[in-house]
């Protein structure tokens, strides 16, 4: 467990989340991806070792729209950089928390990722990943 | 604005948070804190230059407590460090963002602290810090 890689903020307009954060951190956004296996938008901002991801679902049945409902924003989950994400899943699962990737999955920004169960948890969404 | 200082994650029951935390970290927490001025108990884990909060109330009526609502622990806050907090509070109060601490108070951990209106944060509860 290295560093938080990032903190995922669910947005439901990315173009004016990206204004917002650029007054509170006082810069840009350094890159907009679309994550194709997700089907969001997303935008990152660098914070010290760490970045706020943005994200955008154009979906209403989209977990991430689900997860706003009515609200403009919320923190969605905690990214946790890891070294190997492979002895982590193995580490995590022995203290009996479950993952819900069992084989690592491609997440945004060249990352290999895998979620935590939010059940075992105490409901906080935490994500592991690696670069690749 | 140089890192994330902290996420702050209000928990309903801290003595089960921890053990969790400790699961998924890979360690213990490095310190409690009771915040007399907030009435909160809080523990920090170390992760890379940032660290993770959790934050107990046992008083119902505790912002806190409503957060959480039925919730066992929820992302609650974003904590940003700065190098001048005095700067940063007159530089986003020109870009339109209100802040709810003109005055910096005394935060856990030995800062001081400023939190951003969530009107104009989209929501979302950040918090301004500077070691003391």
């Amino acid at each position: 467990m290295d560093k938080i890689e990032h903190i995922g903020i669910a947005v439901n307009d990315i173009k004016e989340a990206n204004l917002v954060f650029k007054s509170i951190l006082g810069k840009l956004h350094y890159k907009t991806e679309y994550v194709e296996s997700e089907d969001v938008l997303t935008s990152f901002f660098d914070l010290g070792e760490s970045k706020i991801e943005l994200i955008e679902s154009n979906n209403k049945d989209h977990t991430i729209s689900k997860f706003l409902n009515s609200n403009k924003s919320a923190i969605h989950h905690i990214a946790i950089k890891v070294s190997d994400i492979y002895f982590e899943i193995q580490r995590i699962k022995k203290e009996g928390i479950r993952v819900l990737n069992e084989i690592p999955k491609q997440g945004a920004d060249n990352q290999l990722i895998c979620f935590l169960h939010p059940k075992d948890t105490l409901g906080v969404l935490i994500e592991l990943c690696q670069e690749k």
